[in-house]
């Protein structure tokens, strides 16, 4: 007789609409995150208590298109049936759209090589009621060409302590900036942020800063002087979360099973 | 000492998010509506009470980028500050984003010489958490053929009762549609319908009509002859409202106080 169960790992990959939510990860005192709401659901599906771990803790109002977690379960469900079995199960602001099996050594965060990020930015005269969950109103003009030079300044690895939230305690604040793109698309630019890891807020810092580079508040150089004196103060403010969407999670080639 | 002051008659268009809403126009047992919303921000900015027209009377669920009001003050707010002096009135859903004065003839609703409707189709597998307020989630796949093939049957003049909703009491049901386009967007498909006027659901049931037509349903020969025989029942269902969105009112050149 076989007593215990073979236990799979499972790779959810999933989007969510942020606004009204108090960000990914549980907390005590709201049901209101993503993590309750899909450990709620898997727990109605499987009949047991679930678990998971997330790529990355979005806050409140950030939205994802491409967050991954993962957990082990016993249950026998075909892996290409979650997310349709999900569907029913999580508020339509949740949407599950791909499963996989993975090693059972696979970690949605551990695991993680890279996390691409975009932030929209809507600047038309008028906000847009169809995208203003989801974009943040600015409607000032923003100079390009030295928002340009400030990406350059920024690409690369660096020491990101003065773009990371002030009193965060991370010991390394080395990162890697792979990919840093600004885009117009009719009335909104779009920061892509590509990276092997983000400190808390920098995404938010880096646009916040950003536009108080196109504004002509802050200049390229003292961006520049800022990050290598690590100083927080000299920066633009953080950005508001609802601009901010997790695009993507990349994991190495070979951690899919089979 | 003049004791009447000149009383303006002022139009507004304006978009909003009508998600939540119970609709544009005023009812007794709710304060979701878009007038109530727009007469209580023109009541506290003009202090006195205002009572609008609205040149559509679109249903619960239902968007805006271009619906349009207008209404008789003697304010003497600049017309060009009315925007901006509503902003900070008006929920963030409900954006007016231009102001005129106009002849003391004009009436939204029957100066009306057009209108046109988006509907929206999200056609991916999976529903956009970023777009489901404003499109229809409609997975299946669709014969695009029949549906053009249909729409040359609806376009021009027709008694257009059969797409009616059942029990409406209008006595004209002849309607001509000058515009009838479907495109396809990416994962998106719009139809743009452009008329002298619509009868009650009448976009909703040419949709639902359509995507009958896109499944096989039914052919668009069948179309025509419930047409002719202005038998709703032989028709699609009534699409669902978050789909749809009046996105522009047409008025005569010379409307616009001059």
């Amino acid at each position: 007789m076989k007593l215990v169960k073979e236990c799979r790992n499972i790779k959810l990959t999933l989007a969510y609409d942020g606004t009204g939510y108090s960000g990914f990860q549980r907390q005590l005192n709201t049901k209101m995150t993503i993590q309750e709401k899909l450990e709620e659901a898997l727990g109605r599906l499987t009949k047991k208590e679930i678990t998971l771990h997330g790529a990355g803790r979005t806050d409140a109002g950030v939205h994802a298109l491409g967050q991954v977690v993962n957990f082990r379960t016993s249950a026998s469900i075909p892996v290409e049936r979650w997310p349709y079995a999900l569907r029913g199960l999580l508020p339509p602001e949740i949407v599950v759209y791909k499963a996989e099996e993975v090693p059972k050594e696979f970690h949605a965060r551990y695991t993680a090589v890279a996390k691409t990020y975009i932030y929209r930015i809507w600047s038309a005269r008028w906000p847009s009621v169809f995208h203003q969950r989801y974009t943040l109103f600015y409607p000032g003009e923003l100079q390009e060409d030295p928002i340009r030079e400030t990406l350059e300044i920024l690409k690369g690895t660096h020491d990101f302590r003065a773009f990371a939230a002030q009193g965060s305690a991370v010991r390394n604040t080395v990162r890697t900036i792979s990919a840093l793109v600004w885009e117009e698309k009719g009335d909104e630019r779009v920061l892509t942020v590509r990276a092997d890891g983000f400190l808390y807020h920098m995404v938010r810092n880096i646009v916040g800063t950003l536009l108080w580079v196109g504004e002509g508040r802050l200049t390229p150089e003292q961006v520049q002087a800022a990050m290598v004196a690590g100083q927080r103060k000299d920066l633009g403010p953080t950005a508001p979360p609802m601009g901010l969407c997790l695009k993507e999670v990349e994991y190495p080639p070979n951690h899919a099973k089979g």
